[in-house]
């Protein structure tokens, strides 16, 4: 076990039990405030620890780094160093925030100076986005997708179980969370009409999906096995894959999504480590057919992880609609990353790759309002009487994730985003 | 007309009358040699002018600029400033090579100090890339390869007449001319297979396209007209985009192109400036039916440039496949790049946007091997005797354009790439 995973841990921190960072969990952010200029900071209960002033104090001396990799408005410098470095900072916090370690708590000036509080700080984008990917690789939402635009026998196309099949999307619009994006506009075209019309969306939908970090790079020509992207991928975030889905339509063939989903994208500003997740691994589905040998992985890559989308109308309350689990997931994060570079394509530090629309079984866990509301045939009543089909202005929707075990809870924190009218 | 493009203007650096690189020409570079690190320099004949030297002379002390910009291993900085500044600069480049000015030809030291052979600078990428989109907007390409793929009567698909189509690509693996690429591996299906194979591609193959590079930025939620995107755009490289046909064929439905592109894009490493290419400006194709109020533009914005390819095998000479033009595009690039920002999707300094194959109507025209040999039905015989319906191991693909009028030659230089055999 890794060691700051410890479930006998505890803080000199009070963390409510509740809380989706306790000290086993330790993602990484970055943040500012009024009197701080952008840095990185690790979440603990209602906290941040302020990493840069935790190195001004040597905490760090021990670990091969310089500690002004904390004074930065990403964390690509500081995910650049490698696994063994995010795993020795993660420990060393881990000691530093111990009920039994007095070097922060014995310091009334330094507990001041290293904490600050969450509800004081604005929370940036976690990293500088040079590559983003987008896969496809919920089976049920292949599925349910395939089912609406084409027939039910043929819902999942022939590549399906051989590819975890992604396109690139659009890396500039990744928003943060809080972030509002405006109902986008763009070309439609009715199924019976003559010519498409230029004009807001109609079908604004959400995407829940988880998406991973990459630390590491690779050269142009380079691959790596779904063994070794346990080297490269550094931590997950929340990914809300906005999609206009009237656009999406119309767009789509013969080159795929565009316009319909870069207008926005939102992440979680806590990036959950690949280590604090170590508890949560499960077995993930049966791949049959066996993947060819080059998408062959050992051990589990799939993680239970509770997902839960809800849609808060304009001075509402929040409303429930989906409950889904990121162990869903028929291709794991490991085979998706080695099919990524398996053609020699060269991977980035903080280049970001999200899972596609984490759908399960059963008709309260789809991940999307396409598939919930079934195109729009069965709208969801929210708790103010009011339906939605899709999503309306100045709706707000969030999404949240935690895994749990053995009494400790390790969460996300939440992705939000409200839909502004059309500019 | 623009200062710097006067057909009169001769410089004090002897020419020849087949350069590229006339003083009406003068585009953007990044270069270093032994004794140079990474800097922003601009073709004068055979040479480079150094334009961090240039500014160490205080030669830019009347524009509003920092000079440190040209000492930067990308261009990105200094479009940055804005197309009033990339004017004044190339406008006071021009002043300091004309005949008549002897700032820098009338002081030896400086004349060494300020020029640096072509031949003795390695180019490097011209610009950090943030975002890559590739489009698809000639419409005789889009034609033929429907055509193949589906049949002659529904060769376009309904919405490519309405819709400037295009889709992300992968920025990370674009790379300049003369970086060797190996053959790329993955997933294949014969169509009389039961399952796919993975391995290096049987049919690479090139497009020939031409990509424009965008040096100001807009906020998310913003859109820009047509109109309007002449002051987004800086200048144009060549653009090889690279494609797997057999992997293309296999993964792109439903959602495009992945890993068939992403192993790898060649630019040419001059930036020609859109200033300099006004000479070139011609009337594009009629558009019936006519666009949607936002793709509308006044002006021309097609451009005259002769584009050609040529393969040249191992040890072995150049052999011309293919000569098209860039004045076929059906869409242009204020089109394009209007179209993208139209959901709201913000630009930002440093994005390339390609242009998709460029082919013209002839047969000799086609800007890709899919249509030049039809699929590889009629292979093309080179001068050593062999043939070719793909690109072999060790074969070289050298793409070049140029406009010229009144007498005056505006090159882009070349890009060229070769294959190395898969790893």
């Amino acid at each position: 076990m890794i060691k700051a995973n410890d479930p006998s841990l505890h803080s000199w921190i009070e963390i409510a039990p509740n809380s989706d960072f306790p000290i086993q969990n330790l993602p990484f952010g970055v943040f500012k405030t009024d009197t701080r200029d952008p840095r990185v900071g690790v979440a603990i209960g209602e906290y941040i620890l302020d990493l840069c002033v935790v190195g001004q104090y040597n905490f760090f001396e021990l670990i091969d780094l310089d500690p002004n990799v904390f004074h930065r408005s990403h964390l690509n410098d500081f995910i650049a160093y490698g696994k063994p470095v995010w795993r020795a900072v993660r420990n060393r916090v881990s000691d530093l925030l111990r009920n039994d370690n007095t070097e922060i708590s014995g310091d009334s000036t330094m507990i001041r100076e290293c904490l600050v509080r969450q509800d004081e700080a604005e929370m940036l984008m976690p990293v500088k986005v040079p590559n983003y990917t987008d896969f496809y690789s919920s089976i049920e939402h292949a599925t349910n997708v395939g089912t609406m635009f084409r027939d039910q026998k043929n819902a999942l196309l022939p590549n399906w179980k051989h590819i975890p099949i992604g396109y690139h999307g659009r890396a500039s619009s990744i928003v943060v969370s809080g972030t509002a994006l405006h109902r986008p506009k763009g070309q439609t075209k009715a199924p019976d009409a003559d010519a498409p019309t230029f004009g807001p969306t109609k079908l604004l939908d959400f995407e829940l999906e988880v998406a991973f970090i990459t630390g590491k790079e690779t050269k142009l020509g380079e691959s790596i096995t779904p063994d070794e992207a346990n080297d490269y991928i550094f931590g997950l975030v929340l990914f809300n894959d906005w999609s206009a889905r009237d656009m999406q339509t119309w767009e789509y063939v013969p080159l795929g999504p565009f316009l319909a989903k870069s207008f926005g994208s939102s992440v979680s500003p806590w990036v959950v480590t690949l280590d604090a997740l170590e508890p949560f691994k499960v077995k993930g589905p049966v791949q049959d057919p066996a993947p060819l040998p080059y998408l062959i992985f050992h051990g589990n890559h799939n993680y239970d992880i509770n997902l839960e989308v809800l849609i808060q109308p304009e001075g509402g309350t929040e409303n429930s609609i989906c409950r889904s689990n990121y162990k869903y997931m028929y291709w794991n994060m490991n085979q998706q990353l080695a099919h990524q570079s398996s053609n020699g394509c060269n991977l980035q530090v903080g280049d970001m790759y999200a899972s596609g629309t984490i759908s399960g079984s059963e008709k309260d866990s789809y991940g999307s309002m396409l598939e919930l509301t079934w195109r729009g045939a069965n709208p969801i009543k929210l708790s103010d009487g009011t339906e939605r089909k899709f999503i309306n202005d100045n709706d707000t929707v969030i999404m949240r994730g935690y895994g749990e075990k053995n009494g400790i809870r390790i969460g996300f924190g939440e992705v939000n985003g409200k839909i502004l009218p059309a500019v």
